[in-house]
């Protein structure tokens, strides 16, 4: 194993240090328990978001944590789920007194943890919506969850709810659109290699020289099938098919087309799947509104990619296009 | 070799094919030849910047083309010099009448097809000026090099001259912006795996399992060294060392601190490579000012980073700050 990094015990500590050095006007860091707030945090009015999950995933969540997006993100170690007491010290931390919402992957640890913080808050008087993102049509159920996994469409969340909360939108509203995004968006995911948890310290599994895992999780779970390599072209028409024909979008449709690096893809990657897509999409006379092309929902330093296709409507287009100040995106401010 | 494209031989034309279709709002595309330009070009009255370089190194340079920093970029084919028509068809293409400065790496083809297209353009009547960029202390000649080569350097210089180009201000004023930059910059960088350039098919260095190469070039060129795996408070005062020690660093000084990666290695790495240099950086009495972290000048999937310190003034600081729109670096609009 080679990583940047000193001993893994220490990497998420490090990490966060890291970004406590770099990012002082974005974000405060606490470290008993491990959870990123924003600088000016908590905001009067404002109903707050509270995501959070394994590390290893950057810049989600905690480089999506400033004005427009999250008010916290609560990183547990490398894949693995914060703790109820990490998401309780966030949530209480950036309480505005307008309600919370928590974001919740659909990973099984991660839906029992919040479910149990979300518990705690409420029987000292917080009021706290929960939402479980579960986009990614590859498989139902998987290693790690029960149901569809929570992947690309988190970060799609995060942004919209985070701006309609920043126009001091009721918490009902703003988990409302949560859950809006949840059912208008749809991802799927593709490795070329593994990656490697620093604390196992080898491969989480194991690919050949000309294989693929097709529907692959952020987590390195296996997806729909092991292939042979193909060209990006077959793999976009792979991966864009399973989207587009699960639900919800049709012909004359308007959509955000994310298209999301693994960790370890270069962006001139990124760009060829993004000009395999926008043909595609066009081929099924679904226009490309918004488009967002990248690395923000990771798997350490696996090669891949995934699509996300959300849905838009007016209100998610104002609301994608407002504007956002965090670590991970910025735009109009 | 497994990558995310079709034939070798179409990745840019694919890949500037997906940029023209996510970026239409800040770019405009050329194909015969390839160039990139900024959608709004020529812009009246302000001098125009104009970088190119061999492709694999995305963002940089067309991630770099819109207001506040490129006109417009060329790219080469992967790890190749762009040519002189390149440069001569998007000089002429974004001359607002005020003049033209060429931002160079430090490459033999690059300074000598930039030079070409510089006399060409001159010959016609155009005002250019032309600046290399040479900030990488690892080695004085290399396998592309006289002298020392453009690295990071260039990403910085392209912020703030291009900040300073949209405040109208002269041609040598401008091309001295870059100069300045230039001298005021150092770089290192070092690589934990080698990259595979598409139409080569096979990695361009083998690096053992335990090994890695410290200040290693952005096409994969040998460092100073092969060594054995270091943690990363090691590796960083390698670099860090190597770079404050050459100049013109010292006690006092106010720095931009850029940490960048290599292309494939994720960003929770790069936190941690920030957090030690920003401890190295307080042992020697230099404040980080501003930072930069992510992957801007990569070479393709290579794992790795590389850091560049640019001592700062009033001015850079002003135009680092300044309202950027590019598709790679976006804040204040």
């Amino acid at each position: 194993m080679k990583k940047l990094i000193n001993d893994p015990a220490d990497v998420v500590r490090e990490e966060l240090q890291g970004i406590e050095a770099a990012h002082p006007d974005l974000v405060k860091v606490a470290y008993d328990p491990f959870y990123i707030a924003r600088a000016d945090a908590p905001v009067k009015g404002k109903v707050a978001l509270v995501s959070g999950g394994g590390s290893g995933h950057e810049p989600m969540h905690g480089g999506f944590v400033g004005m427009g997006m999250l008010d916290a993100a609560c990183p547990g170690e490398v894949f693995t789920s914060p703790t109820p007491d990490q998401m309780e010290a966030a949530t209480k931390a950036v309480d505005g007194g307008s309600g919370v919402v928590h974001i919740v992957k659909n990973y099984t640890g991660d839906v029992m943890n919040f479910e149990m913080a979300a518990e705690l808050c409420r029987a000292e008087g917080a009021e706290v919506e929960s939402v479980v993102v579960d986009d990614d049509v590859a498989v139902q159920d998987s290693l790690y969850t029960a149901g569809r996994r929570g992947v690309g469409a988190t970060v799609l969340m995060e942004k919209i709810a985070g701006a309609a909360a920043e126009q001091k939108r009721p918490l009902k509203e703003v988990a409302d659109i949560c859950r809006d995004v949840n059912s208008n968006a749809r991802s799927m995911g593709m490795a070329l290699t593994s990656c490697t948890v620093p604390a196992a310290g080898s491969p989480t599994f194991e690919l050949g020289d000309d294989e693929i895992e097709m529907g692959v999780g952020i987590h390195g779970e296996p997806g729909r099938d092991r292939m042979k390599m193909k060209t990006a072209s077959e793999i976009v028409d792979m991966m864009a098919t399973a989207i587009v024909d699960d639900a919800p979008f049709s012909n004359g449709d308007q959509v955000l087309a994310f298209v999301n690096g693994m960790g370890g893809t270069p962006l001139i990657e990124l760009y060829v799947v993004y000009n395999e897509l926008n043909k595609f999409l066009a081929g099924r006379g679904i226009t490309i509104a918004r488009n967002l092309i990248g690395s923000y929902i990771t798997s350490l330093e696996m090669a891949g990619c995934s699509i996300t296709l959300l849905k838009m409507n007016d209100d998610f287009t104002r609301l994608w296009d407002a504007p956002v100040k965090t670590a991970g995106l910025r735009w109009g401010v």
